[in-house]
């Protein structure tokens, strides 16, 4: 079965950015490489926070700042809409902005958005159509993960 | 331990995208809702596949058509370099647009970059200093995954 094994982002401040994942309860790796690239171990995926001009150079690419958002969003489900609303909070005192708050969305779930230092968006939402594990997988109705 | 559960990506083409990730192994979960969404089961985290005037809708944020890669890269972590080469191909033949080949990187890795349909990259890379589970998870040489 196919899957994401680690995901980078690219960032225009590295210290800045770690702390603000430090923040919402990422740890350092002490594998990572000072001013450089901070790997942060998750319970499904890495997390890489990585340079903006590095990446770009290392896909052969160009990534200039637009000042629009990407169109990729990174979700994180949890288990409960307080857990929506608490995870928002947490993000903003970190430094996130808000960029949606949470609502109620017609397929009966509930979520918001924020966007990380960068720019990045991220969605905390809650899903009670989704199977959810505790290391914080999705589990589609008639799927099967691991 | 914190993580992703869920990427999605915003697309032009809903149909274009589900076939050029179903080439590449994911399967389309029947709770996809038709021209709207398709959801792909993965083993550690779900792909979304989602209109990007939807997404931008939802995140209540302005999505344009830029023409530059995003500063955000999807990794998967192979346990070699002709696994590397092998996905590189399969995308590459799926559709995909290799904007870089592989190539041996300086910390002794191997990697190479793909763009997807609407420009969304992925990595394939092979590191010989990360732990990699079965799975498809990496596990940091001082982490521990799960």
């Amino acid at each position: 079965m196919p899957t994401v094994s680690l995901v980078t982002l690219g960032v225009a401040d590295l210290e800045r950015s770690t702390a603000f994942y430090a923040a919402l309860g990422w740890q350092r790796s002490p594998v990572s490489v000072e001013g450089t690239v901070a790997f942060m171990q998750g319970s499904t995926i890495v997390l890489s926070l990585y340079g903006r001009d590095d990446l770009a150079a290392d896909a052969g690419v160009a990534m200039p700042v637009t000042g629009h958002a990407a169109p990729i969003s990174l979700a994180v489900n949890v288990s409960s809409e307080a857990d929506v609303d608490a995870a928002l909070a947490t993000a903003a005192s970190a430094g996130g902005r808000v960029v949606r708050s949470a609502y109620p969305t017609e397929w009966g779930g509930y979520i918001g958005y924020v966007a990380d230092p960068d720019g990045h968006l991220w969605e905390f939402a809650h899903n009670p159509g989704f199977g959810l594990l505790d290391d914080g997988r999705v589990v589609l109705p008639d799927g099967e993960a691991g």
